[in-house]
C-alpha cells in the first residue's frame, strides 16, 4: 500500500506513525513545505519568554528519525496538483518537479493564519505566528523592541502577549470583540484573566479592530483603531485565527462545509481513498450535534490515529467534538469545554448557570489558593459547558468535566459523584461539586 | 421535627448542617463523645510535621457556630440507652444522666481504632490517632523521642510516618501483609512508594505482624516481630485501622452487615426512623455490588447530605462506592480508585492491566516530572481500577478515572477521548490515554 500524506503538522505527522505501527510493508511519504516536522508550535510562547531555552528543544523528532520507521519525510516540498483518478500527486521538490502515486491520500494540509484586510499588513515588524521559522523571526525582531501590540486574544495571543511582558516589552492586547477569550470563556470569566494581565502590567483594549497599521521606512510604527486611537508600536502579532488551506481538496473536488474539509467519523472525505485530518478538516459539535472546527493540535493527534486505524482495515471512529482547552500564563491556568452561555444561546439552547469561588486546597492547608468554577447546563441541568481558573490543578478537572459532558450528566448527577480528598490537593467538597451544586438550587 | 444525632464527626455535623439548610424549624440536637467538632482528622499528620501551625488550625467550626444556626451541640456527651419504640435517646453529659425525644434519630457513631490484641498495647507511648486530643498527645510525646515505629501501612501510616520523619525521628514503618498501602495499590505500585519512603529514611518492615510491645518504667522500648526480631522505639502508633461502633444501633436491632450497619440508599436502617452516616455504616460496592466499607471522610459527608434530604422530604439517593483515594507524603502525590488487581482476582474477576510511565507536563517544559498510571480492566476491556504516582496533578485524574468507572467505560471508549492540552500542564497525549492505549492493545 502506498499512502502519500500532505501536511507535515499534528495532523500529517502521527497518521504515517500510527500507520506504520499498524503496517510494517506500508511505503508512506510524507510531504511538507516547513522545513521542520514534528514540533509544538503551542510551545513557541514559552520559547519567546525563555521558559524554554530554544527552538531546538521544541522539536521532537528529524525526518531522519522517520527514515529509520521507513517513513519518506520530503520537507521544503510542495504539493501542487492532485489526480484523484490516476491517484497521482505532483509536487515541486528541490527545484523539480515530480509525482508520485497514492493508493490512499491523506490531506494533512492544515491551515495558514488569517490576517484580516487591513493598509500595513505587510510592512516590516508584523508577523504571524504558526510555524518555527515564524517564532525564530520573532525572537529575533523582539530583541530590538520595546513595544508590542498583540491583536486577537484568544490562547496564542494571550500567551505571547504574556510572553512579551515577561521579556519587559510594553505590551498592547487587542481583540475585536468585547472579551478576551471569546470562543472559550463566558464575558465574566474572561474578565478575571484581563484583570490578571492587566495587573501584570498588559493592555488591553476590546470591542475594537485595528483599522490600519502605520509605518516609517518600511517598518510599523503604530495601528489605528476603530475609533481613531492610535497605538505606538515596535510590532504587531497578528493572532487573529487560522483559515483552513482548503485549495488541493477543493481542486479534487472534495465536499467542504462552511469552514473546512467534510469528513465522516472515519476521517475519509467525499473522494475516494482520499482522507483529511487536522486544521483543514471540519469536526462535529457533540452538544449542538453541527459542524464546528476544532483546530487544537490534540485534536489532529486523535484524528490522525483514527484516519491511520481506517487506511490500515481497523475499526476506529473520531467522536464528536467539545474542544477543551486550558492555557498557562504567568502564575493563572485557566481551561474550558462545552459551550459558553453566549455560545449556547446564539445557538437558541437556554442556560441555567452559576458561579463559585473555592480553593485548590484544604482551607487551613498552606497556599491554598481561589479557583473560580463556572458550570453551565441546559434546562433540564445536562451539564453542557464548565470554565475553570486557579493557579493550579485545572487542565484535569476539566477532563473531568469534558467525561462528564460526554456521558450526558446533570448538576443533580455529578453533585453525588466521589471526589478523592487529601488536605494537601484538594478541598473535602471539591470545588466542582460546589459549582454543581449551586446550579442544582435553581432547578428546585 | 426534633432530630437527634449521635456523634460529631463527619457524617454527624455535616447531617446536621443540611437538614438546617432544608428546614428551619427542625430541632437539632448533636450528641458527641468528642470535646471538639467539625475539625479534620486528615489533617492530623500534617500538623505534626508542621506543616500546619496548630491543631486549631483545623477545627473548622465550634459548637458555638452551630448554636447561631440554631444546632444544639452536645460535646463530652454520651448516648447510652435508646428507646426506639418510645423514641428517647438517654445520654450523659456534664454528670447528669438527661433524655431527649425525637422524631428522626441519627447514628453517626463512627468508629473506634482497632488495636490488634498483643502483649504491651497498654504502655505508655502506645498511640492511636483518631481525635484531635490523639494528635495532641501524640505530638507532646513526640517532642522527647528519638525513634518511632508506626504500625499499619495505610493513608493514615504512612503519613504519620512521613511526618515523624520530617521531625527528625527515626521511622519504621511495619506492616503485617506483604505491601504497603494494600487496600488501594497493587505490589507494583506500592513498592514505587516504598522506593521513596526509604530513599527518605524510612525503614519499611513487610509480611510481619508485631506480636509484643516491651517496655520499662511503664514505658514502650521496642516492638517485636513475628519472626523474633525487635526493634528499639520510643513510641508506637496503632494505625492498624478503624472498626465501626456498632453497640448502640445493635442495641435497637439495626442490621448489620459483616463490618457494619447496613443501611439503604437512602441512609435509612432497618429501624423506622433511625438512620444512619459514615464510618458505623456499611457502603456498596460500585464494581462488585456487594457491601463494603468506606471509612472516607467524603464518604460521610455525601452520605450526611443524602440523609438530611432524606430526613426532609427530599428524594436522595446515595450512590455505591469506589473509593477513590488521594494522599501526599513528602514530594510524592498518589491515589487510586477501584479495585485493586489483587482484590478483583480475590473476589474472582479476571483482569488485563497495564502501567505506563509518563510525564506530568511536555516533554521539553522545565519541571516535567513522572508520572506513573496502572489501568486496570475486567475481560471484557471495561476499567474497573486505576492506581497514579507523580509529584503533581494525580488527585484531578483520579476523579475522571472515577467518573470513566462509574460510566462503565472501556479502555477502547477512554483512548478517543479529549484532554486538555497545553504544554505547562499536560502531556499532548495525557498519561491516562497512554495507559488505556496500551492496554487496549492487549485485547487485540
Amino acid at each position: 500500500m502506498k499512502v502519500v500524506i500532505i501536511g507535515g503538522g499534528a495532523g500529517g505527522i502521527p497518521t504515517a506513525s500510527n500507520i506504520r505501527k499498524y503496517d510494517d510493508e506500508a511505503e508512506i511519504t510524507v510531504i511538507t513545505r516547513d522545513n521542520q516536522i514534528a514540533y509544538s508550535p503551542c510551545a513557541i510562547p514559552y520559547v519567546l519568554s525563555h521558559k524554554i531555552h530554544s527552538f531546538d528543544d521544541i522539536v521532537m523528532r528529524t525526518p531522519e528519525d522517520y527514515e529509520t520507521k521507513n517513513i519518506k519525510v520530503l520537507t521544503e516540498a510542495e504539493a501542487t496538483d492532485i489526480d484523484s483518478d490516476k491517484k497521482i500527486v505532483t509536487y515541486t521538490h528541490e527545484g523539480k518537479e515530480k509525482t508520485i502515486e497514492y493508493d490512499k491520500l491523506v490531506l494533512a494540509t492544515g491551515g495558514s493564519p488569517f490576517v484580516p484586510p487591513m493598509k500595513g499588513v505587510d510592512l516590516d515588524g508584523v508577523f504571524k505566528i504558526r510555524t518555527l521559522d515564524d517564532g525564530r523571526a520573532v525572537k529575533e525582531w523582539a530583541e530590538n523592541c520595546k513595544s508590542a501590540i498583540v491583536t486577537g486574544a484568544g490562547l496564542i495571543g494571550i500567551e505571547i502577549a504574556f510572553a512579551f511582558k515577561e521579556l519587559g516589552l510594553d505590551v498592547t492586547l487587542t481583540e475585536m470583540l468585547p472579551q478576551i477569550v471569546p470562543r472559550s470563556l463566558d464575558p465574566d470569566m474572561a474578565n478575571i484573566i484581563s484583570k490578571y494581565l492587566e495587573e501584570e502590567g498588559i493592555k488591553i483594549s476590546l470591542g475594537q479592530p485595528i483599522t490600519e497599521l502605520k509605518g516609517e521606512d518600511g517598518k510599523v510604527k503604530s495601528a489605528v483603531f476603530g475609533d481613531g486611537t492610535e497605538v505606538e508600536c515596535d510590532m504587531v502579532i497578528m493572532a487573529t485565527g487560522v483559515r483552513a488551506e482548503l485549495g488541493l481538496a477543493k481542486s479534487i473536488g472534495c465536499e467542504c462545509g462552511r469552514w473546512a474539509i467534510r469528513v465522516n467519523d472515519r476521517m475519509a472525505t467525499s473522494v475516494p481513498d482520499v482522507f483529511a485530518v487536522g486544521d483543514c478538516v471540519e469536526s462535529y459539535d457533540a452538544i449542538l450535534r453541527s459542524p464546528t472546527i476544532s483546530q487544537l493540535g490534540t485534536t489532529a493527534i486523535r484524528q490522525a490515529k483514527t484516519c491511520a486505524q481506517t487506511i490500515c482495515g481497523k475499526r476506529s471512529r473520531f467522536n464528536p467534538v467539545l474542544n477543551s482547552m486550558v492555557s498557562k500564563v504567568g502564575h493563572l491556568e485557566f481551561g474550558a469545554v462545552g459551550l459558553t452561555t453566549t455560545f449556547a444561546q446564539q445557538n437558541r439552547i437556554k442556560t441555567v448557570s452559576e458561579k463559585v469561588e473555592a480553593l485548590t486546597r484544604a482551607r487551613y492547608y498552606p497556599n491554598a489558593k481561589p479557583m473560580n468554577v463556572k458550570v453551565i447546563c441546559d434546562a433540564d441541568g445536562t451539564i453542557i459547558g464548565c470554565q475553570i481558573i486557579a493557579e493550579e490543578r485545572v487542565a484535569e478537572r476539566i477532563d473531568t468535566m469534558t467525561l462528564a459532558i460526554t456521558e450526558e450528566l446533570t448538576c443533580f448527577d455529578l453533585s453525588n459523584m466521589e471526589f478523592a480528598y487529601a488536605p494537601p490537593v484538594s478541598m473535602v467538597t471539591d470545588p466542582l461539586v460546589l459549582a454543581v451544586e449551586k446550579v442544582s438550587k435553581k432547578f428546585n
